[in-house]
């Protein structure tokens, strides 16, 4: 019990120098990765550079606690931090420490929500985002990040709340672009493209195993900050209007409770519950992923009170929302991390870099950071998933692009919100119209199929109706259609036979419904049988009313039924020769 | 085409002498019915009497040419009345002429829903209200009704928003009780009480045919209202307290187009919107049940664009919304109604009740109207269901019981929507957690089986998984976890035969989780087979690059599967004798 909850008891049990050292090592790496994305991520949200490290801080100590997966890395990453950048950016004016107070606020409300449905089990909740919708929200949002790093990369004021906003923004400032600012960004960008798409190539050629070339290619972003920050200094740039993050204290994060503040709470309680919804989609999606990679297990469950609370956690330091990030869980990973402990060795890491090389951040350039953000969001967009999608599955495909249109045009919680709301519409319609098909007897056979796709022998009296689907409210009224239509067009009907060996469950609505066919085909004078029912449907109908009262029988198998309804009818079609007909 | 939009092309050809006079017949007999219901749903509406009756001429005229029901009759009912009265009274106070205008804008809004959703085919919409939360929802608005005309019984002013305060004000004012009042009350519901439950069988003992005795067992409340109100007249009882209906201008509806007021629409539009789903579903249960009977069919999106056509002619004529009611569309099929005609003969018989009528019902006490409403709705409530709901299943007994609660507490709209939702809910809670198992080989047969329920063969190096459910987004996760947690327990595993004789459908959502778990199984060397996939699952799988990257192979049947990969185990276990294990 006690270690369902603390995971921690069941790996430091094992825990040995082996498992140190190669945990360490795969600290230092994810640290290097974790300052520039740490800082890069605290400005996409709209906050003070340093905020990014503190949220990088008890986080990771907290998962490491309470997480089951062995190497998911977690803290700022750039989808939450665009909605909570829409989130606050809505009620508080960016800079103001209302801001600062409001993100916060969500990275605390989002937490305890994560941490209820937890305790709850209701992680299934997560399952109303479908693949489509996450795909296309993710497309989406990488596609708003990446215009809004622009004005960085120009050196210019811009600003929007949706795509057509940011870039009418944009070419109305372009008159203002700063030189020098304009050079480090396209530079330090280009630089970040080549390390992403050649350095590796490049690194094992010389010699490099396919991990360390993995791993070293990942260290791209440091050396921009650190060339940047450099040129910066040495030509004094920031006096040439080059934008640079400017002082950060160098110190850890001071613990405090988040302020009391209901009005405040309610009004972040939707955008706190969709960040909790992604960052819990794409925390476990990468921890399974990698948990499988090994054949460990992950407990989804467990995953959301970790999730929960170190979103607490990094509410009470000072950070904002975080999340499993998915490029430096796999670093971690390839990096050899063995257990969470990499984690709380990577916050120590994050720890020193606030305390002794947050005065060496000082002339660092928004620009490289925009150039990292950049590099980092364009490998999220995944056009080619829109291709497959639409050959593969057309409602899918609008409920994909359904979320990125409205979420372009209309903001990051409207268009999940659409995305959502459009992909159960299009389930319930597709399963309010389950497929049915009406059967006849394969000649020479005891089996039955489809009248229109086979040569089947039928009888006229006997109507034998196959439902490929379980019967449930979304489709009990159908079924009463389906029959009621299919009696009232054909006059020599006397028998309806129901054939359900697709049925895996029926609800109330759904007996309820069969309850008013029977009534209604008992007026009409048509006998109401069934077919193949599964045994828990069974053992479920005789605790109700319904086979009292239903006027025909319920048989094993088709086969029964017609046999026993028309036996002359059965029996000529068993002996009929295969290809007869 | 035309035909379909109106089905009155359709019967009016086949008219005839013999029809004319069975319609004719039907239609004096739901008239004379008609006429205390009318002005007592006004009542329990919040509007003037005559507004009962505006609301049963046109909208009778209008479905029966735009109805493809044969015998529904239209009009006001109980729950859409209460619906009116909660959603109108929570904008403005009863008696105002914007009361009034409330009402009409609500029956056109929601007439106007309907139509759209008729001519979009989108009559789906319909079940997400499950039968049980119908139940429930119509069992607590009984209640609820019948409880706010206590205070016409006992004469005396109270009112409340639920039911706790409905009952509170009732107390609170049980000492204002006008004798005359209470007797008259309480003699019409005992008398209308007797009626429904004695005078049927006394007068089939009297030699009366089954039909007729039914039929005119429904014109005690005509008797009531005739009675009372001599009574009230002769003896002066409005000077006594008796409240009476007063002054009804004996005049025909004005048409007059409903102010266009965007404001008052945006705040009745999920009203508009829950009155229609629910006067819809009630019309097509009751149109279907009676149309079966005589082996008609009934076009239940037709059915929406009469109900809206109806709704909007009630707005237009100064009625309110109007609904197929289920007790009058059984007195007009019993009278012996042959065609939508009827209903329109209806409304020439309540026109001219508006015409001659109303002067004589100035003496009519309100203590009658209410007699008739409580005993009609009384016969709503279904305590039974609760318990059949309660022993067949728990989940839609749980919504159920939160649609009674919630709409006893916190009224109608918000009982309803706390309804759906829960069975929203808990259905995909359900479906995302399918049922299924592990199989394994009946020995001696080419059948897999439940290892759980069955004595069956497995070989340790397959892992036999059957699916007895669709994949979709709800249950894709579901998948994954299953899969990852079987085969980090079992280091055994080499082989995962996914087994889907039951998945009628795999979308976007779920294929990606079936390409994830596939090269998740093969980083855990681990091959990745499907067998006994359904063709028009198996045609769309070759749409996407699945079956390309699928490291093992798709198996017609799962013994084909177990013997290919297996030779020598499949072999074994199919001589194997039945028994020997």
């Amino acid at each position: 019990m006690l270690k369902r909850y603390f995971p921690i008891l069941e790996w430091s049990a094992k825990y040995n120098r082996d498992t140190l050292t190669k945990d360490l090592v795969a600290a230092v790496i994810v640290t290097i990765m974790l300052i520039p994305q740490s800082l890069a991520y605290a400005l996409l949200a709209g906050l003070p550079a340093e905020v990014g490290l503190y949220a990088s801080i008890a986080p990771l100590v907290i998962y490491a606690i309470f997480g089951t997966s062995r190497a998911l890395a977690v803290g700022p990453v750039a989808v939450a931090s665009l909605m909570t950048a829409a989130a606050v950016g809505e009620l508080v004016s960016q800079g103001t420490p209302e801001y600062y107070a409001a993100a916060i606020a969500l990275a605390l409300i989002s937490g305890l929500m994560l941490l209820v449905v937890g305790f709850l089990r209701l992680g299934f909740l997560a399952n109303f985002l479908s693949h489509p919708v996450i795909s296309g929200f993710i497309t989406a949002s990488a596609i708003i990040i990446a215009t809004s790093q622009l004005k960085h990369i120009l050196g210019v004021n811009a600003s929007g709340h949706n795509l057509l906003e940011l870039l009418l923004s944009l070419a109305a400032h372009v008159n203002e672009v700063n030189f020098y600012t304009l050079t480090i960004g396209v530079f330090a960008t280009a630089f970040l493209f080549w390390v992403r798409k050649n350095l590796k190539p490049m690194l094992r050629k010389l010699g490099l195993g396919p991990r360390l070339a993995e791993v070293v290619a990942k260290t791209g972003p440091v050396a921009a900050v650190a060339v940047t920050t450099a040129i910066v200094w040495a030509l004094a740039l920031d006096a040439q209007g080059v934008r640079i993050i400017g002082k950060i204290p160098a110190r850890l994060p001071i613990p405090t409770v988040p302020a009391f503040d209901l009005d405040l709470w309610r009004a972040i309680a939707v955008p706190a519950l969709l960040i909790s919804i992604v960052g819990y989609v794409e925390t476990i999606s990468v921890a399974q992923t990698l948990a499988a990679k090994r054949r460990q297990r992950i407990n989804p469950d467990q995953e959301l009170i970790a999730l929960g609370a170190a979103n607490v956690g990094s509410a009470i330091s000072g950070g904002f929302p975080v999340t499993g990030g998915f490029s430096r869980s796999v670093v971690n990973f390839d990096a050899g991390a063995q257990t969470p402990a990499a984690g709380a060795f990577t916050a120590v890491g994050i720890a020193m870099a606030a305390l002794f090389l947050a005065p060496l951040l000082h002339y660092l350039p928004k620009a490289t950071l925009a150039a990292t953000i950049i590099v980092a969001v364009l490998s999220l967009i995944d056009l080619d998933a829109i291709k497959r999608t639409w050959v593969y599955s057309k409602s899918d495909f609008a409920a994909m692009v359904a979320t990125i249109i409205v979420t372009l045009s209309m903001g990051v919680e409207l268009g999940i919100m659409a995305g959502v709301s459009l992909s159960l519409f299009l389930h319930l319609y597709r399963s309010s119209r389950p497929h049915s098909a009406v059967v006849g007897q394969v000649p020479g056979t005891e089996h039955f199929r489809n009248v229109n796709r086979h040569k089947v022998v039928v009888t006229p009296e006997i109507l034998s109706i196959r439902i490929d689907e379980s019967l449930y409210f979304a489709n009990a009224r159908f079924l009463e259609d389906r029959i009621s239509d299919a009696v009232a067009t054909d006059p020599a009907i006397e028998h309806v036979v129901l054939m359900c060996p697709a049925v895996n469950f029926i609800d109330a609505s759904a007996l309820e419904s069969l309850e008013a066919i029977n009534e209604r085909l008992k007026h009409a004078d048509v006998i109401l049988h069934l077919s193949e029912v599964k045994g828990p449907v069974m053992d479920r109908l005789k605790r109700s009313h319904f086979l009292e009262g239903l006027s025909g029988r319920v048989y094993l198998t088709q086969y029964d039924a017609v046999r026993t309804i028309s036996p002359h009818a059965a029996d000529k079609a068993m002996e009929m020769p295969r290809g007869s007909l």
